[in-house]
């Protein structure tokens, strides 16, 4: 697929997927959320064991164009926002994890993608806001990712003031998991994520998939269903040799992506 | 409606109802929830952008009156704590945000009320306990709100121990917005509500609303919820006054609460 | 009961249920979570107001036991993992709190042993790990109580990196109420404890079931499940003595476990 708006680019194990319209702040148009949904498609079936969302420019992504939105009836805006949740679910849903490396502001649905990545790491110039709630529409659908990060009082506090949090802040909140100067965000990003892509990839990718349908549940099915997926992951090849390895005091030998036992 | 126990006080754009029972601790007997519902209800339909909830004497609220309590009957405890419910719903259920200014130590129900309001600022001489813990009777309806707001083991360590934190604690886990010195309480409070009260009147009341709305929700019917939602209220004016008049580089021009479009 | 792996002591009012395996670093075998859990249930129905769960030797638990596991078959891991839920549950079920006394390192069900309990105080030498993630086998059902003590971000850095965090980043995140140096373990655990053991023994059981019970539900239904726990519990002897006692300011005297009124 060609992109426009995004790059792709693959590096070793990686891929990095970049909003790339720095002029419009990576607003997040229809046609660059269609993008993106392609990229991280196009990502999660390829053999890289992880994914860092990135972006060029002097923002990290300002969420929706109000230029794409004013004046459209109701079923074009409910249409931009199936898609901006099909953004959101397929980044939760690849088996790889997502990093967000977030060097500077992330508004509204771009917030929601730093708090839909599985991990983020970002620079102590980033910020973030839910700036909805101080113009005339109020940041529904990142509310629901952002509050599920965050605490409930943090939460509505971003969403009923729409006053920007700095990097700090994010990370005593739980939003993000790093904050570094700028001059390092590079490489912390890529330790982060280098740190969360060891051992098999199958069953990290189960793990992840797991991880979000577990969640929400109440305890007793989260149990219910993550017993049945531990245990029939417990039968693949990358885990009997993980604790044969184990047992034989030697380093395991796991599976590339894509890769089958012989 | 004359109150007693509260004081209910408009002063420009906001409301503040102030429970005023000093002499028991600013109780939550039958009477005071009473009054304090129909206080919400009467400022939620009034055309303020915001309400504070704050206290007279030396106790934010101690909680329910025992004294009302011993020797009932178990349908006379169901109806007070149904009206204790009530209160607490009607608290989220309101446009406007709500918060609570706590200036003095809160116990069971009445730092539950500070667990349920929007936000909450304290002066560093609050407190807040479910002190039924090291008592005859469990803080169970508190526990609702209190185990909504922070962490697991530390809503356990509040519940099972009784102790009371110190607002600092609270603010560390969650559970009030900002702490600053007694001096400072209602300025900051008037700052962070005044923050918090800026934007369309319209978009922020189903805003707060569906906050309360998704967050139980599983993500997947989070988002189908809050998709409808968002895009619903892109229609309203303010929602498309506010898109033209950040397209346009000027001011925006909100309706105030109860204002009709032309 | 004759236990081999566990020790079960009790001292004055409290039960300390010991981990005693340290040649295996207190792994979780069938043996140990069958002991594990008739040694919860054996306490649970004993009249002791607190229990401390401990471990002895270098590790406070190392997780499941490759050694059981390698080889075996979907059903055989179908069972591990259902007496290994078993026993979380069982912590979660007894009425008294349950407190974890965390010396050293805890991974993967050991982590989860410590995220199951109500309460857990850690030495600065402890450490947690969900090492899955760097290995073979994802911690899936460890996954269910450590994604439910802290944040979504950092339960998945846990997971996805595997890497251990120390006690004070536990501390911070919540997955413990406390953290001391080695030489006050054993003191601060039993503070806590019987801070959090004082008060009525029935009162506080039905709170402890209570809380787990509802911390799943969507609000309007934690109230209205709450609201009939609390007004039930109303009527216990316990809360009208807690009552009176109040009001006649007077020390109460609460029912010990097992005692009936007259």
């Amino acid at each position: 697929m060609q992109y426009e708006l995004v790059e792709v680019r693959y590096e070793g194990d990686y891929a990095t997927i970049t909003l790339n319209h720095p002029q419009r702040r990576n607003a997040l148009s229809l046609k660059m959320m269609e993008e993106l949904t392609a990229a991280f498609n196009e990502v999660g079936e390829s053999p890289v064991l992880g994914v860092i969302l990135a972006a060029n420019g002097p923002a990290f992504s300002a969420g929706h164009d109000f230029a794409d939105m004013v004046d459209q009836d109701l079923m074009a805006m409910r249409r931009l926002l199936q898609v901006c949740t099909h953004l959101m679910n397929t980044i939760q849903a690849i088996p790889q994890p997502v990093l967000a490396r977030v060097h500077a502001i992330a508004t509204a649905a771009g917030c929601q993608l730093v708090a839909t990545c599985d991990l983020a790491v970002a620079s102590t110039e980033a910020k973030f806001a839910t700036p909805g709630g101080k113009g005339g529409w109020f940041c529904t659908t990142p509310m629901v990712a952002v509050s599920r990060n965050i605490g409930r009082k943090r939460a509505l506090e971003m969403l009923l003031t729409g006053e920007p949090i700095d990097a700090q802040t994010a990370y005593e909140w739980g939003l993000v998991n790093r904050v570094v100067p700028p001059e390092c965000l590079v490489e912390e990003a890529q330790r982060l994520l280098e740190a969360a892509t060891r051992g098999s990839f199958i069953s990290k990718g189960l793990g992840k998939q797991a991880f979000y349908a577990q969640i929400d549940l109440p305890q007793p099915q989260a149990y219910a269903y993550a017993l049945e997926v531990m245990a029939a992951s417990s039968q693949l090849p990358d885990a009997q040799e993980g604790m044969r390895a184990f047992l034989e005091k030697r380093p395991p030998r796991f599976l590339r992506p894509g890769e089958r036992s012989e």
